[in-house]
């Protein structure tokens, strides 16, 4: 007889717990019950679940925002250009997508680090004499999240810890706490344009310390690091043998004032994981097309780091096939001009915010010099305004500031203690 | 003076590390060498890393072949059914996709678990008296993997352990093993047209079991289980208190004479984590959309075990958002004679490739009921049959299995013994 015969109750579903009976070997009974798992159901979240937390998902996806029937919104809150419909993706962009889907080639599963010929379009666009790249140097993520995620996890173990800019991006904190990776935090300096504060940050390194976070151009300060300026910062990461994580997804996206310089370009000792994507320069976030970049010209990544990166994208496996397919026309088809109207709308929209929030009393805006944000605080508190929404919306998302804060600052001119109160 | 002031080398290059000199106020020092990092750079993969191991990839990445000049590669590896070029997704599925990157509508950052509109159509798709659903037990994911990853991750601390198929898809081991969770494995058994060693996988539960994965059809075995076998393997998840991870990414992949049973709808005691996804059943295995169906209607879960979820959604987001846009018209225009057509050649192919098999001496094959896979077998080794690939080289390759082993099988018939030396 079936050992593992049910006892079914009249009503021909399955009993509930409390009425189930076993019958094993002839004998009624519960069997395992003494060895098993427990008597009772309890089924707790894990660790890992309970140490993840995303400031900017958990508020945003969350939010009940009472309206104010006299106002519509106007959310400056996520770095989503494409919310309001005025910065479109490009035309061939979108016609690059329907020739993947059209040429059936690419329904099915991609090598887990993406589609070679993909692969050999990003090293070749990224390519230049001073930091090379070939097909073997790059990996597709989906999105520029699981490309910090990756590069976060092939790097450091649980108990380590990362170098983490303040005021930074918040998913760094989010990965590597998530994976039980310590987060130390350097500081940025605004009264110099947000450049990084060299001493604490070497100060901080210790024989724990797996990574550098750079990010540049920054979220959510809008700042672009100058020439110099990185030169330094490679020369702490080369001084204490601490490779780099450039998060370089705003790559090129600067104003014409200043110049975008790859952060690999710029050094032939330090190793760095470069992680970029579609989603900003292209305007299309939510097709979660990512890369990282291996610099390694010293060799001091190696196979290891390497092979490290190729298992750990076989978890699940990289991006949608389909925006894979279209990566060579998005890169090669989309007409300069979609780049250029991109960053001057970006440009005049932060002119335009600067102007209106510097004249705000007990506000102090940093002007941006690229990506989609400007910084604006007063010590010790930021906001972040994203500058991607239609110029009349921002015009009157920043008089609404206005208006706001002549109702709420109170606070005697120069007097930074009071303030703080 | 610039405390971080680098003296730079006549080539106007950064120095290398041998030769890098600091001027820190006014003396020339190497600072933090001593409190810092390392001396020299040593950069090694981290333990996830080395842990993570997908058989499946490592293989079929990685596989150089040598091809015989005489015979075209037949590969019969990989459960993707788009390689041949013979089983197309349905021409509205791709209509789908185009109208979605039309709209303009979903080039956004969706919700990280995904857009309300599109787990709303899951979850009515998808719903049954038996076993209800709203769009809150959804939760949409970069493919199956993802879901399942996120799945484990929420349910198993480093240390639990989870029980696993054996044979059975390898990547629940890559997954659990990455994340330092312990695989237990219990059997199928091929002479039970692969059903459940239930004494057996009850003997191994213990206090540190976290969950219980249930593949329905399944992969590699290509069976699937009657409802009666599937009311013992709830009653022994009851007994215990194991909730339940059920992978029905082939799910309603069944052949006309048996009949696929949602494993929620059979029970409303124990907690459940249905994965699926669009990959096998609408043959668009590359465009990573999956899916995690909640079901708890004792409330056992709980909302720790749905925040945790979504929780960790957030660290690298969901599926790529045109996909998304595209779910709607997925589910709901793709014509019946589609599933039908697909299912009628896989049932052919799967009668073609087991008459054949089943005539080689030394091969004994199990006729498959479901998902796209064959087993053959004689113990204590396995093959795995992919049946998607076109009739005539599944004949094809048939006949070169035979060949095969007409030359290597030498064994007397009956006796086991001197197979296994």
């Amino acid at each position: 007889m079936d050992p593992y015969v049910i006892q079914m109750s009249s009503k021909g579903s399955l009993p509930s717990i409390l009425d189930l009976h076993v019958n094993v070997g002839g004998r009624s009974s519960v069997p395992g019950k003494m060895k098993g798992r427990k008597a009772r159901w309890s089924v707790r979240p894990s660790d890992m679940a309970k140490k993840t937390f995303n400031p900017i998902r958990a508020i945003v996806d969350n939010m009940k925002v009472k309206p104010n029937p006299n106002k519509t919104m106007i959310s400056l809150s996520i770095g989503d250009p494409t919310v309001f419909g005025n910065l479109p993706t490009d035309p061939e962009v979108t016609q690059a997508m329907k020739d993947a889907l059209d040429s059936g080639k690419y329904n099915g599963y991609a090598p887990s680090i993406g589609f070679l010929s993909s692969r050999e379009e990003i090293a070749s666009y990224y390519h230049c004499p001073e930091a090379p790249l070939e097909a073997k140097d790059v990996i597709l993520t989906s999105g520029c999240s699981q490309a910090i995620d990756l590069c976060l996890a092939v790097l450091a173990n649980p108990g380590q810890n990362i170098l983490v800019p303040r005021p930074g991006f918040s998913l760094y904190k989010t990965l590597a706490e998530s994976m039980g990776i310590e987060v130390k935090l350097y500081n940025l300096l605004p009264e110099k344009s947000w450049e990084i504060d060299l001493k604490q940050l070497e100060s901080l390194i210790d024989e724990k310390t797996a990574c550098l976070i750079v990010n540049n151009p920054s979220n959510p300060c809008g700042s672009v690091f100058s020439k110099r300026h990185l030169q330094k910062i490679l020369a702490v990461a080369a001084r204490q043998c601490v490779p780099i994580l450039a998060d370089e997804i705003y790559g090129d996206m600067v104003f014409s004032d200043c110049k975008y310089e790859p952060l690999a370009t710029l050094s032939t000792d330090v190793p760095i994981l470069s992680c970029g994507g579609l989603a900003k320069r292209w305007l299309v976030p939510g097709w979660r097309l990512g890369w990282i970049l291996i610099h390694d010209r010293r060799d001091i990544f190696g196979n290891e780091i390497r092979d490290g990166l190729v298992k750990l994208s076989q978890r699940i496996l990289g991006p949608c096939t389909i925006v894979q397919g279209a990566l060579k026309s998005i890169l090669c088809r989309t007409p300069g001009e979609f780049y250029h109207n991109t960053l001057s709308f970006l440009k005049s929209n932060a002119d335009l915010c600067y102007g209106a929030l510097a004249a705000i009393p007990g506000l102090r805006p940093v002007r941006p010099s690229g990506a989609m944000y400007l910084m604006c605080f007063e010590y010790p508190n930021f906001i972040r305004v994203v500058i991607t929404v239609p110029e009349v919306m921002m015009l009157e998302a920043c008089s609404r500031i206005q208006e706001f804060c002549e109702q709420h600052y109170h606070c005697a001119e120069g007097s930074q203690e009071e303030c703080d109160k």
